[in-house]
């Protein structure tokens, strides 16, 4: 049977599911350039709670995209560094903040006609 | 002020989360191939409920990426198709749905080798 992402049941599915998820194009985007620790991801990361974080990371180290790597210091330090498979998604990633940021104001042009409507 | 996606009061940050949202990823996608109905779409995205289903379309309408037709018969019949905003969003939309089919085997591998830990 060919994977059908439309279907809830199919992995792909879930793969979509976990590769469209706003917390997860933000972590992916934030190790484009290397390792960071979990305080980094805190921190570029506006928004996210330390729960959606620690959710979102996990999710990400189960699926293969990123690995944990904790390191035996006082405080032990955490890193964490994209995978061969999550830097197959930097292209798609980046291009979803490419298109975020670039048709911006077209989006919010849409917003304020439909609000006035 | 250049755009910035990690910045939740950045607009940007907000057309992230409207695209990098799974059920915007699968209307948009299922609107590829042309018009489709309210029914059509509730029917082609298995386990959207359609209080879901709705507020994907009017986020999507507001943001400006499809457009909402009421044809005055009996019953109304409602039909929603991308604008060009939309359209724009086809490659990586379409992008994402080629990731999760095609790299579904070694996802559920690293999956499977997680949770032998």
């Amino acid at each position: 049977m060919e994977p059908n992402v439309y279907d809830r049941k199919c992995g792909s599915r879930q793969v979509l599911d976990r590769i469209g998820d706003r917390w997860s194009v933000l972590v992916v985007l934030t190790l484009a350039d290397g390792v960071k620790r979990y305080g980094d991801l805190a921190r570029r990361i506006d928004g996210i709670s330390q729960k959606m974080l620690t959710q979102t990371l996990r999710g990400l180290e189960r699926d293969g995209l990123l690995t944990r790597e904790v390191h035996a210091s006082v405080p032990p330090r955490v890193d964490y560094a994209l995978t061969d498979l999550g830097r197959s998604l930097l292209d798609l990633v980046s291009g979803l903040e490419v298109w975020a940021t670039s048709h911006l104001a077209e989006v919010e042009a849409a917003r304020a006609r439909y609000d006035a409507r």
